[in-house]
């Protein structure tokens, strides 16, 4: 219907997440209407994404290489001596830990899980590397980090459905360990109305109180 | 907080329209996750966009050039001598126009007016190009269509407010041509139920009844 190389793009942006063939039909148009130093500026940082970012050996946390001199495979929360590496936090993907980074609370160490899984189907299960952090947890050393023996695993998966069994799964994959492992608090968020909480919210909100 | 070159990237996406950081974040992270020849194949598709697409001297409608060898500046629609050189239909954007030639009904030209107008302000009538669109309906010669001449416009922009004063805009500015405009039909679409129709709506399909 359009143009081939106008379909070929739109089937591209396509399988980016969320992005069905309208929209990505629209970021085609928008493109077109770019100036040429602008859709090679995009080019340019696609490009540079896959050059210039490794996943840590240890986290699965991205940085950027080459900002130091020294090769190294670990991320810049893993390499910081001054993290405590008694203490782990399970997130569930990339913005997450960004989003508790941000708070400059959690003084510990993170392993992004890179998922969640729906049911306890065995494809689910694929989607996320609890068997990875079952190793890390296990022997620390074999990943880059010599000096870490975890003390604390914190679930910090989404209070949604898919975080829920996503946690009970990693639960249960490191019981063996006998390691703690804990969970975020559940409550009513800052700024919340109790009158539009939800009653999952206002139950833990009691049940939690202090 | 992400790093550098991760922050770049969701910078590029965010500029797409509709693409928040967020959403430009899940972009960044799918990709960073996805194969090289995945994101080869994104980035040359991007790259051949501006390289085989040219915009239509005539309507804007963009078009594979090199498919044939002969050069040319007109689109496929324009170049087609079945097409009919009496009736121009102009539309918002390009997929309003992908949108009407599925149906395979219309057979005259199109225009791609760009944009809407949101209020009569100057800055907005900058978005759309009417005095283009004039232009053509005067001498269609000078753009390449050496044997139209057009005896009516369709104004087909969307039935929004956004579609109306655009609409209303290219009337005034046509005025002076004497050249019959016509607007596409209103009423209740196929598959409509009463009960949920907006006023608007059933009063054109009262007003439009046959």
């Amino acid at each position: 219907m359009y143009p081939r190389s106008i379909q070929k793009l739109i089937e591209a942006f396509s399988s980016l997440p969320g992005v069905g063939p309208r929209t990505a039909a629209r970021f085609v148009f928008y493109l077109l209407k770019s100036s040429q130093s602008e859709v090679q500026e995009l080019v340019q940082a696609i490009e540079n994404l896959q050059k210039e970012i490794r996943l840590c050996k240890f986290c699965f946390n991205p940085f950027q290489v080459g900002e130091d001199q020294d090769e190294t495979s670990l991320c810049l929360i893993c390499r910081n001596p001054s993290r405590e590496r008694l203490l782990l936090c399970v997130v569930e993907k990339e913005s997450d830990l960004a989003a508790l980074e941000k708070t400059k609370i959690y003084q510990g160490l993170y392993f992004i899980v890179g998922g969640t899984v729906g049911s306890l189907r065995k494809e689910d299960m694929k989607n996320v590397r609890v068997q990875d952090l079952k190793a890390r947890i296990e022997k620390p050393r074999q990943f880059g980090l010599a000096d870490a023996t975890f003390r604390e695993v914190i679930l910090a998966t989404n209070p949604t459905t898919e975080g829920e069994a996503t946690a009970l799964y990693i639960e249960r994959v490191l019981k063996p360990l006998g390691i703690r492992t804990t969970r975020l608090g559940r409550g009513l968020p800052i700024g919340a109305e109790l009158e539009y909480a939800d009653d999952e919210t206002l139950r833990n909100a009691l049940e939690g109180r202090r």
